[in-house]
């Protein structure tokens, strides 16, 4: 049973596992000799951020101007916004870039020149390539575009091009493997060399994100910076793409049982859409996955309970199915674990957060 | 254009729409002379509960314990969790209980005798019946069940039945239409009503909830109490299950334009998943709406711009889809609207509220 006093969904976190965690990707970016850049979307704590800090990570992602701004306030001093330039936040920018050094992201000549014209000092830019999510960037094959961005950031006196940056937002829906992602990964790598060279700055960085490339490849050959996020608790997505086992994953969300429905296999929980977001796994049409079941230890939490799984949320319902002999071990009252399908959202959408050992881990408030 | 300085996501209310709303549902529930308990999970908002209590609404309805504790703390004293009985929350029920008028959900006998050993004094509990979601609740058709928690509930010292409580949350996906959910509300109600006669109080309330019945139908013969959500800012979602004009969304997020793909017909937003939720309409596998686009106008804001419309959202962007002569319109550093798919989450995501006026909307801070 876990020692601490749940009243209401509670985000917990098992410090050891994220430690684990953040230690086994440092190492590798280390053994592959390239500048390690942890997104911070996920974890959005300074709390957190200081277990990084500790491991010796100096630079670090995140994923707007605000959240940029909140750990500037909590003592770094070296950040990547990996989000397409919002021109309209260019007073926080400009605080910013006055107290830290702050990289941007570009990929339009008229956002890169207005920059240059609004900015009031320098600050280094990455051009954002899209090698295949198709969200933002430059595709990567369109050569003469990259090549006439670069020359125009060369010519302005505020812009400093620091390197081409990528985010295989895709290998989240591929289901070739772990051997097709490689060849993917390899070529793309040819090709942000190939454009690095004619781009004629071989100083430039080729950065390169996304936790299931990250976790699941032993090696990233030809990029100089990583910048996974979620890999610091994973969850059960990650679990299904291969990039973590399930002992991984550091958080669970504690929730209260308020209903027993055994004529229907049923238990209602108190933890909705508004404590884990409404991100599943669908396995077809009358199938979705919103978390799975586990019971706490005296050291954390079971494994996921075979055929019990979170099947539904409304704003604050949750229910889970299960086998009616499971049912029998359950009552209202009762505490039970969940984990979530996607750690970044859960994070940002529950409120309380505490690890194992009832430490509260505060974060960035609502955006 | 809007008169408000917009630099990142920010929900617009439309106050004058919001009243309208207010006001059409009040009158709607004065004319069949019932109690009007508006839910407020929709808004959570102390300066919106106001707009409510200036029309002369005195009974709230909301959804978790801590709802309860911020909205006594602005003023209000009657008010009903419409949520089962979270017994590890029996501190702050009983805090709550002590101060205001506070009536709980029951739906299990072992809990009613648990609550009625811990509590302080005395509440008002309401039997909640299962009238065809399936969520929570006694199945309305298990009579003996009722029967036999209603004659457990009148043994008890601090508990006083007030009601029966019913919630059509299946009229959210119910397509066939206007008489077809008359017809089931007026079965239900009999039910209720027998329900109500065989327990023998004929002073027990029938209250009933759902903002598609009690926006579509003109009358709900045979309730006493109605508690609607919703309706206060309407969304995508009512207006496609037939319970609002879009005219009558009284609410809508502002969005900073960062990138333009018209290669793919496609424009990203600072607006995504952290803003919205990801609650979305299925057309079928391929077609997720996740919101209408629409642009401002000086007192307000467009209809939806036909052929355009949220498509994906990730945890801060948002890919609008729309033909590329309108994609010719927009430019990085524009503002656009998006009517959301569900108010109620998104409000609850959202941190930053403002009405078209530029008040601030100050809310709950999150669960």
């Amino acid at each position: 049973m876990l020692n601490i006093d749940i009243v209401k969904p509670t985000l917990i976190i098992d410090k050891a596992k994220a430690l684990a965690n953040i230690q086994h990707m440092q190492a590798k970016a280390a053994k592959q000799g390239v500048v390690f850049r942890p997104h911070f979307k996920t974890h959005q704590s300074g709390v957190v951020g200081t277990w990084f800090r500790e491991m010796g990570v100096k630079k670090i992602t995140v994923s707007s101007v605000s959240m940029a701004s909140y750990f500037a306030d909590h003592g770094w001093d070296d950040i990547l916004i990996a989000f397409p330039v919002n021109m309209l936040e260019i007073k926080d920018i400009n605080r910013l870039a006055s107290r830290i050094k702050l990289q941007l992201l570009l990929e339009d000549e008229t956002v890169a020149s207005r920059l240059d014209e609004l900015l009031e000092c320098m600050v280094e830019v990455y051009i954002k390539l899209d090698v295949g999510a198709h969200r933002t960037g430059i595709p990567m094959e369109n050569t003469s575009h990259i090549l006439g961005l670069a020359a125009t950031i060369a010519k302005l006196d505020k812009l400093q091009l620091k390197g081409l940056l990528a985010h295989a937002g895709h290998f989240y829906h591929k289901p070739d493997g772990l051997i097709a992602i490689q060849e993917e990964v390899s070529n793309i790598s040819k090709q942000l060399n190939w454009l690095k060279h004619k781009i004629g700055d071989e100083k430039l960085l080729l950065s390169w994100g996304d936790t299931p490339s990250c976790s699941m490849l032993e090696t990233l050959p030809g990029f100089d910076e990583w910048r996974p996020g979620n890999f610091v608790y994973f969850d059960v997505m990650q679990y299904h793409i291969g990039a973590c086992q399930l002992n991984d994953i550091a958080v669970v969300m504690a929730c209260p049982v308020v209903a027993m429905h055994p004529e229907r296999n049923e238990m209602v929980i108190y933890g909705g859409a508004v404590h884990f977001s409404k991100e599943f796994i669908a396995a077809d049409q009358n199938f979705r996955l919103y978390g799975y079941v586990v019971t706490f230890t005296e050291n954390g939490w079971s494994d996921p309970l075979g055929g019990v799984y979170l099947s539904n949320l409304s704003q604050e319902h949750g229910i889970v199915k299960m086998p009616a002999d499971i049912a029998q071990q359950f009552k209202p009252g009762d505490v039970v674990g969940i984990l979530p399908i996607h750690s970044c959202l859960t994070v940002d959408a529950i409120g309380l957060q505490i690890t194992l050992h009832g430490e509260l881990v505060p974060k960035i408030s609502s955006a």
